[in-house]
C-alpha cells in the first residue's frame, strides 16, 4: 500500500513556510519507514483528478480529502480506516489538502472519505503538517507501536 | 492586553522538535504586532497555577486550556472569545498546551474557558504551534485585518 499526501497548491498558497514543510517531510519520512509515503503537489484540483484518473488504469485508488465540512474522526478512527483499506487491497491511498477555497462537488463526489481535523481554520501548509502527522499517528497505531499520547 | 502562551513540558514533551518550535515562534513574532504575545514553559501544572496565582496579586487572569474534551470553537468564535475578555478589561489572558496526561480538576476548575481544536491526538509540540497560529489568526480576525481563508 502507497500513501501519497497531495496538496492543491497555487502561487497563493505555496508561500515560504519553510519550517512547516520541513515538518510535513520529517513526518512522511517516518511514516515511509511502515508503508511508501511520498508528498506531490498539484496545481489545480483538475491536475490531481486527472492524475488520480491516470493511475486509476492500475488500480483503484481511495481518495481521502480533508475539508472542514467533513467526519471528524479521531486519530483512532483514521487510522481504522486505512487500515480497513489495507485490508481490502487497496494499494493506492491519496489523501489530499484543498484549495483555499475547498473541494468542488466533483473532487468530493470522487471521495472515499471526507475527513474535518476540527472546526478551526488553519493556513495550507499548516493543514498539510497536521495531515501528515495524522498519516505517521495511524501507521503506528496500525503497526501497534508506541507513539507519544499527545493531545 | 497581553497574551501568553503557556505550555507544560516535561523532559518526556520536550523533544528535539525544531521545526515545530520555530514556527510557534514565528505566529507569536507576529501576534506582538496586534498585542504583546509571548511564550512560557513550565514543568508542571503546578508551577503554571502558582505563577497565576502570582499574576492574580495584580490583575484578573484569563485562563484558557487546550483539551480534547473541551468546546470545539470556530477560529472566528475563539477570536470572539478573546475580543469579549479584551473589551471586559482583561490585561492577561494566558492560553495553554496541557501536559500529555490532561489537565487535572484543579486547572479545569480554574479555566475561563476550554477548548478542543477537533478530536484528533497532536503531539504537544504541533498543538502548541496549532494554538499559536490560532492566536495570531484570532487577533488578525479582531483587527479586520485579511488573512488568507485557509482549511
Amino acid at each position: 500500500m502507497k500513501l501519497v499526501l497531495a496538496s492543491i497548491s497555487t502561487a497563493r498558497t505555496r508561500p515560504k513556510a519553510a519550517p512547516a514543510d520541513v515538518l510535513s517531510t520529517e513526518y512522511l519520512t517516518r511514516s515511509a519507514r511502515y508503508t511508501p509515503s511520498e508528498p506531490k503537489t498539484f496545481d489545480s484540483e483538475v491536475a490531481l483528478l486527472t492524475w488520480l484518473d491516470r493511475q486509476s488504469a492500475r488500480t483503484t485508488p481511495a481518495l481521502i480529502l480533508c475539508d472542514s465540512r467533513g467526519e471528524q474522526l479521531t486519530s483512532e478512527e483514521l487510522a481504522a480506516r486505512l487500515g480497513r483499506l489495507r485490508d481490502a487491497g487497496t494499494q493506492l491511498i491519496v489523501l489530499a489538502i484543498g484549495p483555499a477555497d475547498g473541494w468542488t462537488t466533483v473532487a468530493r463526489s470522487r471521495a472515499t472519505l471526507i475527513v474535518a481535523f476540527g472546526r478551526i481554520t488553519l493556513p495550507h501548509e499548516l493543514a498539510r503538517t497536521v495531515l501528515a502527522e495524522q498519516i505517521y499517528r495511524a501507521l503506528t497505531i496500525l503497526a501497534g507501536h508506541p507513539y507519544h499520547s499527545g493531545h
